[in-house]
């Protein structure tokens, strides 16, 4: 029998806004330091791979898209980084300052993202015009060819929605008692990599309408390595400690039972191989860079577990509150503290993290 | 001696949020019946102005902005409608539907202005591609020569900030115990005739930058016919009403009258011949329309204040709430109400509201 309780789980959510102790905007670090990584790669690819060539002379004005962006203030580095190294490029090319095109931006989350919040951080001394697109990046957002470089950081390892089998109840894929695909069944893993394979096609169907030939688009996406067993990633095993959490709950009437079994994280974690055969179903792009980054977290001493607890509070939060209600939320992270420890017995070889930056070129 | 007071009203302000009872979005109808006046112009101007022929072909994108579109839903209406009118005007110059360009609208208002909520009218079934844009519309907001009409309504009375003469304690133009020019000394009119003639200015040449040649400016204004007598207009007396309000909460100690004395409303009231000369000055533009519209408004039976009163809060709330807290707000407009009842004693010839409807070519 079908259930239609996927409509109780909301396709579109944001993180949370405002300036709070759970806020994004002060709980983004991890983000930060991994755009930081990238930062010298993107400069070069920029440099090695944007056709400025191939752009209308004179180009007036050069247009830069951040999907995902959330309410900030990280985007905004990532734009000065990104604007700096086009200016770099034009400059190598021969242009002089006075040349440079106007630099327009386009800061696009979900509507019911914060917006109000992210204008607040908007740095005073920004060198570009300001815009904001509500919507989702699964759809067309921009008009055709109007894009030279799109940018988005983790943010493509959210799903547009749960994949529908995992909530259809003694069907193979039935998540029943879980939140999440990394310790469960083999069918559950499989429904959310074919959802995330549909994801990926709509996102690169609709940036191939939106940028111009020769422009690019710049990703960094949570990710594994190639081979990697799925049931020992960091994340994972929070999410198995959170779901635990609202598994006793529920044994303890505090929570509806078929409230958990109808709860997933709509979340993927991706692998380069994995992505480089996404991307190659899709044939408007070429594949500039594809390389898995390594960053330090937690690796010497202790691990965190209350800084990782916060950070998935920031994270997941709207989206619990409208499947669970909002009474719940202290409690459950409460114990996802206590539970968190599970955290600590992460393989050595796990305790990495990883992020896939990808530069494609648009044909 | 100068007072520095300048500082305590904010340059930037926005209209009330959300969706409670004092929000614009539930009090803007007088907009909405204003910009339905003007429907038909605007489709007629962009007829016989709109120079799509000076266009690049084909043309990709038509990028259209509402500067102050402040929350909704008015701005999502008049937005469909200029499309609408282009749409006509190009498909009578022999382009089928399929050439129609991708139509993408900036949605423009102060960074304080309440864009979460904006995003929440947004039509399901519009047919253009959403960016808002925060910033002041005295300065450009958008890349050299990228947008082809500016649509502006009830937005450019709001002056950019007090007149600074208004506030300088024991000067002519000192407007001591008064929040407007409307009854006040020639001074006090002339300095803000002054400011309103240098924030045209600026917006003007803003414009100019940021039109494209052949593209149109559209405006809708709050004005006044020529030779009206500004101590007669109704929402002088309003204001009349409430700096008398403010001056008794003073005189019971409820409120700093040092207070009262730098609070002044930031808006003018223009009228067409004043409107014109400030364009003329201005070189980058040719007026296309410039025309006195007249809207019904209680011209029959008794003066509805109430509805005005409240429509005053929905818009000067944040502004008061910012200059003397926001614990007088709900006395205050109490007040307001009681005394409104001067608005009755509006003279019958002064009863109907004005509208200037300009529509200006980028040369």
């Amino acid at each position: 029998m079908a259930s239609n309780n996927t409509a109780s789980l909301p396709k579109s959510f944001s993180m949370n806004g405002g300036n709070g102790s759970y806020s994004y905007s002060n709980n983004s670090t991890v983000q930060r330091i991994a755009s930081m990584t990238a930062e010298a790669m993107i400069e070069e690819v920029i440099g090695d791979s944007l056709d400025i060539e191939k752009f209308s002379t004179p180009l007036n004005t050069l247009r830069i898209a951040d999907l995902g962006c959330s309410v900030g203030p990280n985007t905004y580095i990532a734009m000065q980084y990104i604007i700096g190294a086009i200016e770099k490029k034009c400059i190598s090319k021969g242009l002089s300052r006075s040349q440079l095109p106007d630099f327009q931006v386009f800061f696009n989350d979900q509507p019911t993202n914060d917006f109000n919040t992210l204008f607040t951080f908007i740095p005073p001394e920004k060198q570009y015009f300001v815009a904001a697109v509500p919507g989702s990046f699964h759809g067309q957002l921009f008009p055709k060819f109007s894009i030279y470089i799109v940018y988005s950081s983790f943010a493509f390892h959210w799903l547009s929605e749960v994949p529908k089998e995992v909530l259809i109840k003694h069907s193979p894929a039935w998540n029943k008692g879980r939140i999440f695909y990394n310790s469960a069944s083999k069918e559950v893993a499989e429904a959310y990599a074919s959802q995330f394979a549909k994801d990926i096609d709509s996102i690169l169907k609709a940036r191939a309408k939106e940028i111009i030939r020769g422009g690019m688009m710049i990703s960094l996406l949570i990710a594994v390595p190639d081979g990697y067993d799925n049931s020992k990633i960091g994340v994972g095993l929070l999410y198995d400690a959170l779901g635990s959490s609202l598994l006793d709950m529920a044994h303890e009437g505090l929570i509806n039972a078929d409230l958990v079994d109808t709860f997933n994280v709509p979340m993927y974690v991706t692998c380069p191989k994995e992505m480089e055969r996404l991307i190659k179903n899709n044939d408007c792009f070429s594949i500039e860079r594809l390389k898995l980054l390594e960053y330090e977290s937690d690796v010497d001493g202790p691990l965190d577990t209350r800084k990782h607890v916060i950070h998935i509070r920031a994270a997941l939060e709207c989206m619990i509150t409208a499947h669970f209600g909002n009474e719940i939320i202290d409690e459950l992270f409460d114990r996802l503290d206590q539970k968190a420890t599970v955290y600590r017995h992460l393989d050595a070889s796990y305790r990495k993290g990883h992020l896939l930056f990808l530069a494609l070129k648009r044909q």
